[in-house]
């Protein structure tokens, strides 16, 4: 199977009117990353050198994210909604040029693991023309139900045409189907549309496949695997069955989650072995959290990396850029973009550092502010080593503290700060005595006359 | 039926021992509001245009709740507890001025629909006198069982007094009960206490009107709707009902709640379509958002409007007068209390903003606070359009700033700053060169003395 | 049975591979507490006055737990693992030295309490030698099965070694296991190692007793009770079995819980009647929350003392050492570290509290910032009962406001303030006409530099 080729087909021209969104359906997202995206994954892990999307009309950022997530991917505009196989017709392009494999997939099915492909490819391998992928169902009320016969599949056949001894049938049709290169274009051409809604469906390549001697098999996947999405409820569900198949595969690799199911992954969040998650985490895509690192509650965490024995939170919110070194610390009301807080460093407190560095085991105070932005442009803030930021000082970028640098608390920090210098910007404190009581006279004659 | 008068009696003079709260059991809350609320917004919805409540002695704060809920209420204090038909007789000033229907309900079992009174009234005006509202029960032991012959109500039968044929009926008392407004002083008046507690019960009523040849029947519910609520581990059971029915309306309308399970919606909650809700939101009662907005994760808001296209969050805190206009950005550890965020404006970090209107595509920087309180009165602040609050500031109130005015990082403002004026209130920056290294060995040194 | 004298062994030198951790399997923590500190909990609960444990070689730590929660324990190393009964033999001089009755149980078997102990222990004053636990198993699949006869224990049968009729038996060996102090000695001495493994099995005891005609019993706990924990899932699920019953017992007790599953409890947590819990809060260990006071949404507290009719949160974290008087306020984005906040006082915005006392029915404004550290030393801020500080102020610590003082908004007080006095340190404000207008023609050209 190594050498033969693989075209994937995915269908995701839906328009999906039961999510009540204008967003295509496939782009609504499980995992921070959208449906279609999750489907790509898996036909590219399942070795397709060659994926072809079939989209609706009119659906830019839709093209623009296979594009940017599967650079050699094309897309394929499916203009009127004939039915499947009419979708699978508008990637002719792509199947004419004969793959020894073609998948077909539905867009809007994001579990779908890339070893259920490759079970399917085997079986072409094996000398099957045709692969439906089935599933058990609970419930298989309203699902195509596959018929069988001496290990070879006779036909798909849809609830309302079946009997009630084809209705005790559990073994459902999933959507997603694998031909041989050579079978399909003949099998797609061949499929008609004589039939209450005048639709041409994938389905119907089983009867005309069986009708020209082929063989036709099912394969078999769990359910969880193979639903579909055509509501929010649905895609809720589909999420948790995502995030629960995450966090057992996390507790396996040695990450203590200490109550699993308050912790929520993106589809590429990374985490070593002896790293403890507190309740209520949040990991958006992007983020690599290396071993024996502690994410505290309540922490937000988005395309960040946490090294080794660091700490984190609570409520510490790590954004793009934010590289946190061995054991330093983060801690709570703290908030750090595009930032490095190198080995050992500390910001504890009430805190925002964009755009900066900050030197190894130097002190951030609490209520510090990196002032990185002047409306118009960002610049960047370079704090050196062993320094020491008073509490709820202001370093106004561009800036650079040397080594050793200590800001007393309160400053405003507009100027470069020299090496072991001391940096100070504080107005003399006066004590004005008895002056407080004489205020809460005149206030609170205040506060009666307004109410009066 | 549109035309027929109603009155609704609701029982709410429990004292809810089992709760062992110092509160009236109807005032716990469900989705922000008093148990008993929940049941008088049902009870108006099903058109009762006369509510009568009847409490406990000394429940001042119950009846305030009522009054303020319902202003057309009446309140009835039943001062011994000797049953449910005794309770509704404290109420007989109101159910003596005949209405066509009347309602009995139990103020501890909120999650009645003002759908399935409808249908009870339905009943009364297709000629039923009596209507005893039923529930299937997944577990029948220890309710009261309704006994049925050819569609008529026969008895209601206490698990006690039950023989084991009657025991095996999973029809249950749900005790919400309707009448003809003609029958039931008459019901009321007959019922007797001789029985082992000495009391009256409501559900006498059946017989007694049997014995008068009036007509009495059942309606059902689903056991959920009628649960009622002793003890705080069944207020969180309604709770988590009442939860879980509001997620699934949202969905259903187009809101993509992330992990329905850790959105807490409030009674009110407003929702539009295409909305993005990440987890770990708390939406307290008063709160409306409208379309493709986003609120993203660890967000708490109550009695505020975001608009369209607006983003709040993660860590944003929307207190009562938040309204945040569209494509309006309210960032982490952000608190907005009375004030106005207008289209395309950012609050994005570590900022109190409160009694203040910042006008449209103003940037307020990190750390800034508006200094609304004195002690005695709260003031405004007024941010004009396009205006640029350089980090850290703390902007004094009253104040006015006017449209493009820029302030300095770090500043106090405690003047009102022209139109396209710079205000800055700032120290001269000084370092000292090499004074950190001395401070470091005096520190150090104080250190050891104090450990020594 | 008071009057016996009670020795606990608890095996806890397992290595817990399946963990995947460089830490002891039982130093895994539940509810804030290592698994082995809940064991220990539970024989110390069940009046064992005498407490050894089996531990691992190099296991510092978790000697040092040991000792620390049960001063009065003993540790001993087993040095090679030879299985259970090889365990035991390493308390050799725990057991040689005569108690009356002895517990053996698993270090990594959390969740069993107090209560059952005191049923094996019954057992044994009752007249039994040997007490085995046992429980039902919803699936007994590799589990030793317990085969008894008229009410005495005549085998456990491991899985392997069963017949299919010992197969359908479900009452199954938790490990957990009580002797007299007389036999115990006896039977650990000839207790073989001839089996597959080469290892010594405690199981093996009860073949061994009966050999001598002693009396063995089993007597049955919960399975939920003696699960034990061998890798991060088990460590997880034990987590949500302690949660729920912890969440149970506080609502039993008169305590509001909006979502009980998303509030997380540690083993001491406690909390007062009438207190409610708003979604979203984590307790860490050492926590004492007085009745009537409410924790909103997102709080975090460790080592915290909350007073009643405080109101604490939402997004409030207490710290070690924080002490919330009657009716004070800790709002969001406050941190509270080693602090009193006295009696109607207010820190109610984005501020940093730490060493420190808050005087009654002070206010503490948005944004202030006490400066408690100076790279070297902690040092403390005495802040007199009535006092007002302004918003976004530093507090540089060592520092003493008397009563009644009152500090201008952006201060930063480094000296000592006298009772109602005014402490202001603030540059003037100076408003540039028009300079926002150029600043913005300057930067805007910047940025078309930059980006040109």
């Amino acid at each position: 199977m190594s050498n033969s080729s693989c075209l994937a087909i995915v269908l995701a021209a839906g328009l999906g009117t039961r999510m009540r969104s204008t967003l295509p359906k496939v782009m609504h997202e499980i995992g921070g990353l959208p449906l279609v995206g999750h489907v790509l994954n898996s036909v590219v892990g399942a070795g397709a050198d060659k994926v072809a999307v079939v989209v609706g009309p009119e659906m830019p950022k839709l093209e623009e994210h296979i594009l940017s997530h599967v650079p050699h991917a094309s897309c394929h505009v499916q203009v009127d909604r004939l039915g499947t196989a009419h979708a699978v017709k508008a990637a002719e392009t792509a199947y004419r040029d004969t793959s020894d494999h073609v998948l077909v997939l539905c867009g809007d099915a994001p579990l779908i693991t890339a070893e259920t492909l490759h079970r399917l490819r085997k079986r072409l391998s094996g000398g099957a023309d045709v692969v439906v992928l089935g599933f058990e169902a609970a419930n298989p009320f309203g699902y195509g139900r596959l018929l069988e016969n001496d290990g070879e599949l006779v036909a798909i056949r849809e609830e309302k045409d079946a009997s009630d001894d084809e209705r005790s049938v559990n073994l459902c049709n999933s959507g997603i189907m694998a031909f041989t290169g050579k079978v399909l274009p003949e099998l797609i051409a061949e499929i008609r549309n004589d039939n209450a809604k005048g639709e041409y469906y994938l389905t119907d390549a089983v009867e005309v496949a069986r009708s020209k001697g082929m063989r036709v098999v099912s394969e078999l996947a769990d359910e969880k695997e193979v639903q579909g999405i055509n509501n929010r409820a649905q895609l809720a569900s589909c999420e948790a069955v995502f995030q629960q198949a995450q966090r057992e595969t996390f507790m396996e690799n040695g990450v203590t989650l200490q109550a699993p199911e308050t912790v929520y992954f993106s589809y590429d969040t990374e985490i070593g072995p002896d790293v403890v998650v507190e309740p209520n985490v949040v990991f958006g895509p992007g983020v690599k959290v290396d071993g024996a690192a502690r994410i505290r509650a309540f922490s937000h965490l988005e395309k960040a990396h946490v090294s080794s024995d660091a700490m984190v939170g609570p409520y510490s919110r790590l954004r793009p850029g934010a590289e946190i070194g061995e054991g330093a610390h983060v801690g709570n009301f703290v908030e750090i973009k595009n930032a490095q807080v190198e080995a050992g460093a500390k910001v504890n407190h009430l805190s925002y550092i964009g755009d900066a560095r900050i030197g190894e085991k130097s002190n951030i105070g609490a209520g510090t502010i990196t002032c990185n932005y002047d409306g118009y442009l960002k610049h960047h803030t370079d704090i050196g080593a062993g320094s020491f930021v008073g509490s709820n000082s202001v370093l106004v970028a561009p800036l650079k503290l040397g080594d050793g640098a200590f800001v007393a608390a309160g400053s405003v920090v507009t100027a470069d700060v020299p090496e072991n210098a001391l940096a100070i910007s504080r107005s003399q404190q006066v004590n004005k005595e008895g002056r407080a009581t004489l205020m809460r006279k005149k206030l609170s004659a205040a506060k009666a006359l307004r109410k009066g």
